[in-house]
């Protein structure tokens, strides 16, 4: 079997394998897949006119071409159940192809210029990169 | 303008203010949409065995109807910046359309089965629930 074929073939048994309906690596033709998750702790959490600033320079990152998806929201209000860490102000979800988009991205222009302009107003930024199996 | 049709055009807004070719809330028809993010510490971090039970036990999450897709990971080896937290050993990132579905999610008999099977497993559990914006 050819590895695009092998790959694929493994991919689709993994969503035979769950319940129909429910969609599990729904990306699941690549399998080196990373998902990278930013929370962003503001400098003035109160403050509704810093984290729309965020916001905003969050938004330009979609236009790197590495970047596959982009999703940008805030804390939930769920319940806190001692596990939950729902003190962030705002967050990015971000889905690459591979490890090595993750890398172009870290160095691009555009998200060098997102940190320069946006970079004082957080306090705390903390990252969580994910291996899609 | 409708509600429904009011919220269709803000999100198809949204999504024509980046650059082409990139998604930003390609589920950009629910609103309410929420992202639940969980990050677990293994007892024994360099078991294979409990990582993979652990990881059979999440699986079966995609049974419960209100989670809406369902992805599991491990660290990614990207470069350790400082701010990037790769030290957890599985991960689950589970899409809700909304709060009351994450709740309901909380309480279904799969996901307490699921605890009671695989809680011995970790040590540390930390979890992010994002509203999608």
């Amino acid at each position: 079997m050819q590895e695009y074929n092998r790959r694929q073939f493994i991919a689709t048994a993994s969503v035979l394998a769950v319940a129909p309906g429910t969609i599990v690596q729904s990306e699941d033709k690549n399998l080196n897949q990373l998902i990278h998750h930013v929370f962003f702790w503001l400098k003035k959490p109160g403050s509704a006119t810093d984290r729309q600033l965020l916001i905003e320079g969050l938004k330009t990152l979609a236009g790197i071409k590495e970047v596959k998806k982009l999703l940008i929201g805030t804390a939930a209000a769920t319940e806190n159940r001692g596990v939950v860490d729902n003190s962030y102000d705002v967050s990015e979800l971000m889905y690459f192809d591979n490890i090595e988009g993750q890398n172009a991205y870290q160095v691009h222009p555009i998200h060098k210029a997102f940190v320069e302009k946006c970079s004082h107003l957080w306090e705390k930024v903390v990252v969580y990169d994910m291996q899609v199996i």
